[in-house]
């Protein structure tokens, strides 16, 4: 089974580009992921900006992703090779969010390349029928996010709760081993519930945790009905 | 005069993807460029990978380059935004390296948000036509480079002096405050002095220097005859 | 002068990918450029989808572009060479159109294969600047249209004048021999006769035509004020 | 059975942007094609520029391809929209060749406006868990071509069987009505003996038929053992 109970929940906080993702307001993200977590005993990830995941994995004790990694080596300018991002200390990245999508064969060698680090990939997908196909790359999550409803306020959770059970229905009948998060619009500790409730392994956030007033706040309302 | 005869030449190494960029191997680039750049007062920048932008930030007097910047900020991800690589203390950016293509519109974007983040700008060209392209967007720096010279071992010095006298010629004649580089092959101080006679600025390296058994000593030899 | 007052001005009709710019829709669009074009003297282009250039070249009696040609020949599968649109009969291309963006040193190709086969090129731009580096090709035109108006309904002669004159003015000061279009939001001849007085040398036209009840009406309006 | 063994093998000739590929020569490819068709039985689809389908259509007896489709209507310039490759009377398209990768969501999407326009989908991969993944969208054929060996002269079925038989047995324990063609490197009868014998459903040739002196000699050739 790869909905395991006894494994914690995953949220997983994406800072994207956001302002809000940066400088103080990134150490009091990374902050309050770290109390909430050690408090609730959730795994709390963050996926902060290139740039402070050197300082993020010295500073906090969650884990660290990459909002994207490429499967290269050498003569390559303005990449991210998976080896930095590794060494940087990040337990794992995103790979192809919808706002960085990639052609299905750099999505298979992305999570060739994140295995052979022994980081954990996150396959981002739109639906249910990519869901299927990228469970067979056997990743470590897939993440399921409507994309009409990423960054709407709309939560997925109740718009279309039948594109989360499909999805881990699809993914499990794949590959048992490959857990499913699910993302868009997610806005509180009811939403999580119910993502969780419809099977999934846990969820993707971005706004409602990076562009709010007290992150911390948010983070422990959405881990309040676990 | 945009190539002002009392300002320092520029030496620019590209660390790229290489694992000999990264690591251990990179903090030896750092210390190398600082002592070198100390000893002959020529500039000596360095465009290290995105993670090792804020520790080289910290460790080494010199001035660091991202490889790339993305003129966004908000609901990006996996994107490198400019505001996030100045808060890191980048001096500049690379911009439309051979490597990492941009379009038309994103070079004028990319340029206009580093002049508002007060970095310096770099963008690659690949010859004298999109040099002059580029000029009109005001870049601190053309960097033309010759796609089919680069990682070649053949200097574009010998090669090809024309593309470099060409492109100062035309840059200058477009704008004479954008300074010109020129790369791709440059072995030895003997190329460093010929790309300056030429008319340019300085150079921008990247395997020669990266990829060195003794990374210090093939800097020393680039400043060696100016 | 680039702009000589006796050369006809210049209305160039892009299909995209509307439904409406294909079958019988874009017959009727083709035989009312060509009627309007007898009638009036006045030059209308048509850009139809790429399965329609060959039939058009041999139908009507107006010039015919591509949306998009691509600068290669050889081993390039899905491409639109450059050779294959010339041999179909068409007298140019768009090129780098916004919703079909390339990278500078691409664009620089392109223009140069156009002129190779004696094709007339259209390079779109988003604005004054990248008009002005655009103008270092030396395309036959330069098509400026802001992004945010373009499909928009609201003219970009009323909404921004300015980016019209200036970019006609940038565009003949970097040289004086590239021609100037104009579109975004080009509802009427009451737009296009703005436009021309503006200093543009034509206009390029979408939606109002292609998905017009009736297009040749349409057209005859918009040159009815030349 | 997705194999079944009464049902004919299928050679698909991609013209890419082959000069060679164009105007007459393309046509004596066409009437070359047609002429093997009917006297071996065995199918031969084409895939010639996008200039050229719709003659292709109108003038030979054998099934057209599109090298490429997007999925696509509305306000996208310089796009090949999937209904005006259907209405200029295309049997299918490739999809995501190596030399047109698409990401993930665009082959998913391109897949089902083929099906949507009654239009075959040939989706292109490049290796066993590429062709697993691709097989979750029910395209009809999978064309897996190991990207190293296009265009290189060396057979796929001598250099890598395991390729062909691995893909056959993945896609198919995926879903058995999905078909597999296996390409690059493929220069005769024998060949293709070889990879239908692995249990391959057909081939994919480029240059060693659109580059041949004698294009309706090697087609002969390459249906003369089956």
């Amino acid at each position: 089974m790869g909905s395991d109970t006894v494994v914690s929940p995953f949220i997983l906080v994406n800072f994207k580009s956001y302002r809000e993702g940066a400088g103080n307001n990134a150490g009091q993200i990374g902050s309050a992921a770290e109390s909430v977590m050690q408090e609730s005993g959730i795994t709390i990830g963050v996926a902060p900006q290139f740039t402070e995941l050197h300082p993020f994995c010295k500073h906090y004790e969650i884990p660290v992703y990459a909002q994207h990694i490429d499967p290269v080596e050498g003569a390559f300018t303005g990449r991210v090779p998976a080896f930095a991002v590794r060494a940087a200390g990040c337990a794992g990245s995103l790979i192809n969010h919808s706002e960085r999508r990639l052609s299905i064969a750099d999505i298979e060698a992305t999570v060739a390349v994140a295995k052979f680090h022994h980081m954990e990939s996150v396959v981002c997908t739109n639906n249910v029928a990519v869901s299927a196909a990228a469970a067979a790359f056997s990743p470590t999550y897939i993440a399921v996010e409507p994309p009409e409803l990423i960054g709407s306020g709309i939560s997925v959770a109740k718009a279309d709760p039948d594109i989360i059970r499909n999805s881990v229905e699809t993914v499990h009948r794949m590959n048992p081993e490959v857990k499913v998060l699910c993302g868009a619009g997610i806005q509180s500790g009811e939403c999580v519930k119910m993502v969780l409730s419809l099977g999934a392994d846990g969820v993707l956030l971005a706004s409602s945790v990076v562009k709010a007033k007290d992150p911390e706040a948010v983070l422990r309302d959405m881990v309040s009905l676990l």
